[in-house]
């Protein structure tokens, strides 16, 4: 009665437990002892933690570790989880590759990979509830609603970026999320302290763009099972251009129903395009709007600060200072401890 | 019974109305009509509004315009105020050179002045309530206060900058509750968003380094009638420099009474060093701690939003955008119209 | 019997000769004798040729000049035409605005503006045969051939810039014509030199992409009876990625009828963002294929040698080189004379 | 009789066939079986084709190879070709290091290094048919006459460049000729195209120009087995100097016997030094002339294409773009397959 | 007897005294006073300063000023010199333009240009002292004699530039004199720093180094009666290149008689394509060897001192920092006075 | 009679002496020697020297090394000196970790590292006799006399930099002193040659800013045994500013007995933060001065020839130049040879 075992993740277990695991295995690399024998290291990761340790020369699953498993693959494994002083280990009991049925058990390769803390279908949810609520005029309530819908399911699973910022499963909604929030505060702020501002700032497309900014980012990254991958479209042409291909498809699909007024369609487009701000990031024009430079401050705060959150958390280097070789090629300050 | 006579500001007077004004005079300009007559084409202005009219040859006040009024002189004008289609002008009735005395009716050189919108002591009054409502550590709170209520008199006329952005009376002030306002936001939002932060984001040095990113500026520049001009100081050395000087003096004057933690003036004082991001806009080192990732952000949006702001506001030349002859040197879209 | 008056051209004129001339006013400038005597400076042109000439004090035009007569608009001249130490100059016999009837008689208000030196429809009718004939791919040539055609009266007057290069009647086309010959030259002489590339060398992309390269001048910039004028969509997205819209719905409309192979599409959307290489000229992709590069390197030798053609015809400062304030912003070898 | 056998290159030999062959040894690393067992990769070369394969620890070859083979050495081999799922393969038969009789039997070491796909002599003849024919002026004619046959021997085998473009053995001379052609287009083309330019464009001078760009890279660069090599002078100060030295130094020589007109020279001067345009590449001067203007686009194109040829032959990353570790720093497209 | 009028510099003369000068009139500009009556106000300068003052209408002189005067010529004038509130003036009694026979009363057009303080024979005679003193070589020192002495006289005029630093006759000699001095001085320091490094600092080269690093300008700029002007040749090629051919011209020339060692030559050479570092500024190659450095060095700091002075000479606007409009495109402080 | 050993250092030992040394392990790596057994590769410096050799399998000392050495601590290593073909070895008869009582014996550990050939107190007097002789303003001798004698300490062992010039003990010291006494020659020279400068040049000034323009160095690294390394004031700071801080710091404290006239101080604080020109190189403003210019120049060359003479000593690629992966990123030429 197999079915008695638990399928857990690695986070949920706990020192000296046994369970199943869905893993995607990441590494497969042959070593030397210094008595000069060979062994293998490997890794496993799902979503939430990864796992490292030696297939000694002697394992009962030395042969099949040479001889069969791949990294990039996904195995169902029967393992006690053990805490060593060189981290988290998995003594093997049971492993095979995962085979279609194993959905059934809730077996989902994204499930594998990094991902948001936060809910998908939660923060889709609170960026529906956001257009629907601070979108005032309809026609461009209903484009953004449109793209958000219309793309779903891609949604809940995109990262951000393959490499910079919120790269991981959800992390396209988590940083869309927050940088809507920040246009949000920032529109709110600014309408009021500039009343006499003409034409005045346009709460709706500072919303609107904040949400849509990075919408090109579905078909500029295909997300595989070894993490996300740029489609020749993306390489070629770019997100920002292909987001605002989205948005301008949308709008020729509701013209019959509805229209967006005056120049709205023209500034949406413009906000997407500018949202990088300099030519050497991909922007070809500067945020010429006020409602441009909103949408770009919120995006640039959020990345950043995401990018300061993961090299304070990864860099290993000595000294109060992390190195310099991080994406934002800088030191980032440590502190000094207690 | 002159002390019938109110005096008012220009933005108070309605057309046809006559009454005591304290101006400045900005402008004397001698030109020729087209019959080849002389006059002179004169500017006065308060704090408020700026009005531009001819002294004509045959003008009762010719004489006096042409030997006695000098631009840069505050005066004391009588004046019955119109509207025309060359904009607001004054019927002089009585002029004189503004005396002594005269700050006993309200006289005020620095209301003569462009100037916020908003009153300076009730912004000084906010600010200060931030900082003992946000601030937690009592070291960095009384430092933040003591730099505060020892510049009292100087923040509250101070502008930002000669030319770049809030260039006015009380433009520092404005500036500096509108960047702390933001940081809170940001400090918040994102010491909730990231939890597991190490060292977790310190929002007192955010609030602090909010309200305290500008103040070498007041060492900087210094207020003439005719506007902010850099002091020997502010040339050769810089605010950025000078406002951590002034963040170290306190330190040092409350050294006696009351300790701050750990690194804390270290990374404030890096805060403020770091405010302005790049070298060559006088950063010599990038922001390197989340906090000071914040209130970068803060301080840059409100700057280039008021530069935005000014530009769509004075820009005069045709077409979809304005010229980028500006501080931004870019277009800024002002729309198609209605 | 008027009818008997020849209308003419500027170009066409010789000294004492009379005609009607239909012109533009392009200046009206209020000057001063050495005797303190108003005068006007007036200015007129058609496409060929530009007078400038007094109207003095005490001429019979004088009142008319000062009340009546306005730069940007256009009149039916008639004149004696002379040369004088001061350049051509006009003798003014009768003059009026253009009314509508004089459609009938020629008049054309882009006929007054600077044009280029070939015929645009011929231009027009070369560049289509460059397409059919070398454009293999039955849907590629659709898709250009409907947008040579669809936009055929636009393309006949469009200038290539408002002032960079051939900004001119008909500039866009004769630009678009001799990059595109370029390209025929590139693209044969390259798919012999290296018949090994892998995927070849399409020819067929690399003449569509000299024909379309800069389609979206057309709405990037309008033609004014005074110059050409920048559209706030080209202000706000500019004709890169204008252009790649116009190609995108060309062939969504075709797609029913024909369908274009694989990623042909692409890399022709490709051609047209990446063709001015470099992201501060506006290219948010440098060229990634070799089609690409050829298109680049055909319009960007074609730009750079009629600006220098323009700056050794129009550069008047003294010495063996020209003055560094022009379109290249360097200095241009005008040689040693014989 | 050992006579019998063949002398063959690399790429004529088909699988199983036995042949004399004269190799360059390009590499040898010691390397270790999965059971630990030491043995050989050794690498060998001809002009047209490069084989890599094992020396295994029971090969008769071990010892030979471990004490007595050397990369950098030429060798006369006897083996047989096979073609494997690792590429091409060389079983030898026998080996032996180059003797200077083998010079006999057309052994030259120049011969083991890639080399132009063109036959050198042919391109040499080719461009001295072009000076000939295309460059009217007696003296510039003379002088490039002069250049060239002076330095035929050189220029037969010369790289272009030690990395960048055709870096191979008569790569100079490829380079050479195809800008020249390109040279010979666009001078015809844009002569006709502006025919009121003053000073009207010399094509004797593009062609010259063409031809002599590199002149300078026979000093700069020196050729060994193991490829070229900057020479001191290269170093210090640059093949776009050196041409302009060789040049001058030529013209001099030619001097008493015919003249250069004018400021011929000069501007021939002017083309070499200012055909990489940018100062950073090299320049002191832009193109500053329509003749220099012309040179540098033909080259520029020329080496542009070959450094994307060479980066889709060689780059193996996956994926639809290549890695951007190339020459040209950037990612280059190779399409979606079939 | 007007032979008994002294013939005087405006910098000799005192208050009232009269006496004959030798002028260049550099301004002839039309006025109006305020009663809108024409007058001239004319500037003249010699060697040591220059004089601005009007020629009123009613003056014996308006009618020769207005058809006769032109700036760019050169005049003898009798005047009597005054101080007054606008500065140095002169109350012409005779004027008439300067004829061939005045060359015998000391007439010199160069006289009147801006010149150094220093004795350009004095000067030129150290600099051959230096070279004879301190070049250890045979060869190096008969190069360097033979270059100095071969230009004597155009070297004792010729300014350093046209407008950035020593731009007045004699400033290329005041200039190269102190590079060399301060070549003096570092060569012998670090010799004896560093008396390890090979190969070992040649003092003789970076003594030459100072000498000719700038000995190109000679043929970049000629000499006119209005300053000085680039030649084709200059404008073309550039100093840096053509001073290395003179180097180069003089070396084939000596080459017979006698021979330098080693690679000093292309050392040399080196030193001076490379004196400027930077290729925007003009130098092919950065300085590649100690010699090298030092000269740049030396030749910087000599030009940078010079334009301060200069700068703070010159410039008039108000506060404690000069304007940034100037050669070093910065502020530079005055100073806040007693 | 352990005693009768002689304590050397490595650079005073002669091949074949035996002796004792106080020595720190700079490297232990494990290798295989090409037959496959393990053998270990040790490192071992002292101020002077480095020498790195073999510890066999069968070595006495293979136990004690694999478990017990550690690079990073002390050793005193009793060994014979030999010189091999692989560089300098020592076979090794005694070692032991240093112990307290070494001290006695003149163990120091900054002894082992690599130091300035100069001796640190010597320097130190020099450049305190120049400040005493060299400096005629009181206040401003006796700042940089506390400056100087409360650092002294310090001062003797620090380096310049970790890794770019100067990059040993005693490093700071040596590198001051020499840009010290290029600031005397400049200042004598520059203020004999411009004696109208006003305010003219202050002597004082050059030479103090010599002297502290790198004291911040002193907060901004701290030396550890392997190395210097930045403290966290200097990652978030930077030496520029720490050092303008003790500057003010030592004002401060000396306010009460003397007083530096005028504004002094402001200018010494400005060459201070101005001295390395750009702000990408860490300085706020560039040197608005002519003392900040001079003492910027005295630093940049001898730092630069610092730089030149490390890469020519120890960069070991062929050919005629260095290769450019060096603190320069350039090529350095080495010369032909004899």
């Amino acid at each position: 009665m197999p079915r008695t075992m638990p399928i857990l993740t690695l986070s949920e277990m706990s020192p000296g437990q046994e369970a199943d695991l869905f893993l995607l295995m990441t590494v497969k690399e042959e070593l030397k002892t210094k008595t000069n024998k060979p062994y293998y290291r490997v890794g496993f990761r799902d979503g939430g933690r990864e796992v490292s340790f030696p297939i000694w020369g002697d394992s009962p699953w030395a042969v099949d570790c040479r001889e069969r498993w791949n990294p990039g693959l996904f195995y169902k494994v029967r393992a006690v989880y053990q805490e060593t002083n060189f981290g988290p280990q998995l003594e093997i009991r049971k492993i095979r590759e995962v085979v279609e049925a194993d959905a059934a058990d809730g077996f989902d390769p994204t499930l594998c990979l990094p991902r948001s803390r936060f809910d998908p279908q939660q923060m889709f949810d609170e960026l529906l509830a956001i257009a629907r609520q601070h979108i005032g005029d309809d026609g461009l309530r209903q484009l953004v609603e449109g793209l958000l819908t219309g793309n779903h399911t891609a949604l809940l699973g995109h990262p951000a970026a393959r490499r910079n910022h919120h790269a991981y499963v959800g992390g396209l909604l988590e940083h869309t999320l927050s940088v809507t929030r920040t246009c949000l505060y920032l529109a709110d702020k600014y309408a009021e302290y500039y009343p006499m501002l003409k034409p005045p700032l346009d709460k709706d497309l500072v919303v609107a763009g904040g949400i849509l900014h990075d919408i090109g980012k579905l078909r500029e990254m295909e997300q595989r099972p070894d993490g996300a991958a740029h489609t020749a479209e993306g390489s070629l042409i770019g997100h920002i251009l292909i987001g605002r291909d989205m948005v301008r498809e949308m709008a020729a699909e509701l013209r019959d129903s509805i229209a967006l007024p005056g120049d709205m369609l023209l500034r949406l487009e413009h906000v997407i395009i500018s949202h990088q701000r300099l030519p050497e990031w991909g922007s070809p024009k500067p945020p010429m709007t006020p409602e441009a430079l909103l949408v770009h401050v919120a995006d640039d705060v959020d990345a950043k600060y995401n990018m300061m959150v993961a090299i304070l958390r990864d860099d290993t280097s000595p000294g109060p200072v992390t190195s310099r070789k991080n994406i934002l090629m800088q030191h980032v300050y440590r502190g000094v401890g207690e």
